[in-house]
């Protein structure tokens, strides 16, 4: 049974285990280097939909149905789905989900969601009362766009700072039992605001909120950055990478530089594919750590991750209000068995 | 700890406890049958803000502050806050709850939002990582008519079907110990969708929602609706609560009339206060639970509640789009010690 160690951190004795994962993605996606790592990438990003809101929840439909079904499980062994996305009244996880039957919580975490669902859901699995927990999430490009800068047909340029959202959707199934990859720490995060106004500029709005989980992580289970073969982050881009690192050296003392990755730098090529700082939104860390993460881990060549999702907890109006952008980031320790 | 009974009840035999709660609303509804039972009405609705959406986060922030100190506890005695709201992005859960420095874990819901946060924070509880827990939500009438319906400078008429979304933020501290107030069972729910498409309808969106979640909850619990002093549903309004009724004969057999009332219906005097189908928004049930429910749990009037939050999950631009609105419910058990 969970225990907490420190202040913050939750300690899984009995890890949960991540028993099954899928990551299904856009056009673009498939184009990058994780290009040979996901389940499915469509050919085109309407994904056969009448509009970018019903493209995005097919994606999170897909993404949960694999997860379910590539372990041989059915709909009515899951008694959870946790899901979030960033659009108004996550609408792409309500009518994703809505159609397996299956007991359904939403949550808000912006791009920290997957990290958000995996640590709740190991949380709730822990407890006894779940067998089986989906975490999932999804974004889509054009759908962000459309809510949070402009309509695509605008043609806006777009700021070095800011990131391409990824068009995809993650989930993987939260379990107990003996599998290879275990959860067996998560942490929820305090939300951090740094004054940062620039919605152009999220990997600095959330650099700080990474630092800070990170720090108080590492604190609290007394450990320092290379007793983890990965501190992986999503999605800061190439803009709030610099900024964490700084952060951390200067404020807390840590070097995270020989074990740090962004999943925001990890899924596109930025120069060749025009990504300026990198991927962003909700599928960015889900589809990569659903995909490449889980594989590596299942292969060894991963022992130890610590998983930090980050998320800007902003919407457009309350930034055209003048208020800055407040930002969390939730933790999740996966362990190779 | 925690057990699955039936299919999806989940029952806490070390109840967690509700240990303090607190509901703070605007003018209308200090003006309503209630309006002796809140812990602080403000004389308007601005809040002393700049606009509707601060005053929305100011109220959960009242909310949540007085539910910690009315009972002598600190700040740093929090281990979460859980929250939900129905702006876009959940902006006033996350401005409410960051000053507090407390792990803050964001939720969607809709109207649902208290009853599935109290929900999740007793399993939290239970789970032995997380001592205090606390529970919020807020809705406000003027954020909620500019963002879903019309700016209020508009004009415009609303349906005799429509519902007022109640001005207001609901917090209460779920923990452990040998507090009054127990909650004894939880039970999330299943997205309904029934095909209604009349954003100007909420009740009838929701009400098969509740029939399913109530009956779920009775036929996993092995009860009947007499074995409650009382079964409350928020908010399904009027309209709702006569489809609830003739939903319950007539697909599922039980007569819910005798120990059933609606916190849409008992927040306003509908006739006198022109409130048409009766109250909703997320702090609708929410203030109706933290305050005179939870007093007349305290008082012994009341012994045994199940309080199903219902949730509408749709967004103006779903709706624009064509799609009809999927509905949730999900449910809690109050006992008295």
């Amino acid at each position: 049974m969970a225990k907490r160690i420190g202040k913050q951190v939750i300690e899984f004795p009995e890890a949960p285990c991540v028993i099954s994962s899928a990551a299904v993605t856009g056009k673009t996606e498939s184009e990058g280097p994780l290009s040979q790592e996901f389940d499915f990438s469509y050919p085109d990003d309407g994904v056969g939909c009448a509009n970018w809101n019903e493209a995005e929840a097919e994606l999170l439909y897909q993404a949960v149905d694999r997860a379910i079904e590539k372990r041989g499980l059915y709909r009515s062994d899951i008694d959870l789905i946790l899901a979030g996305d960033l659009l108004n009244q996550c609408t792409a996880s309500t009518f994703g989900a809505k159609d397996f039957g299956v007991p359904f919580a939403g949550l808000f975490g912006a791009c920290s969601t997957m990290a958000y669902a995996m640590a709740l859901a190991a949380v709730l699995v822990d407890g006894k009362g779940f067998d089986n927990v989906i975490a999932a999430t999804s974004s889509h490009f054009c759908s962000a766009e459309k809510q949070f800068r402009f309509p695509l047909e605008y043609g806006g340029q777009r700021a070095q700072t800011a990131q391409r959202t990824v068009t995809g959707a993650a989930a993987c199934v939260i379990g107990r039992g003996f599998e290879d990859i275990m959860i067996r720490r998560a942490m929820f995060g305090t939300i951090t605001d740094y004054g940062i106004k620039d919605a152009a500029n999220m990997g600095a709005a959330m650099a700080p909120a990474a630092a800070k989980t990170i720090n108080d992580y590492l604190l609290d289970t007394n450990t320092e950055p290379e007793d983890y073969d990965l501190i992986l982050t999503g999605d800061l881009g190439n803009t709030g990478t610099l900024l964490l690192h700084e952060l951390l050296i200067d404020k807390y003392g840590w070097d995270l530089t020989p074990v740090h990755e962004d999943c925001g730098n990890l899924i596109y090529d930025c120069e060749k594919q025009d990504a300026h700082s990198g991927g962003s939104g909700c599928a960015c860390s889900g589809v990569v750590v659903c995909s490449k993460i889980m594989r590596q881990l299942r292969e060894e060549s991963l022992r130890r991750v610590l998983f930090v999702g980050t998320g800007a907890l902003l919407s457009p109006e309350v930034v055209l209000q003048g208020k800055s952008i407040p930002s969390i980031a939730h933790a999740v320790e996966l362990r190779r068995r």
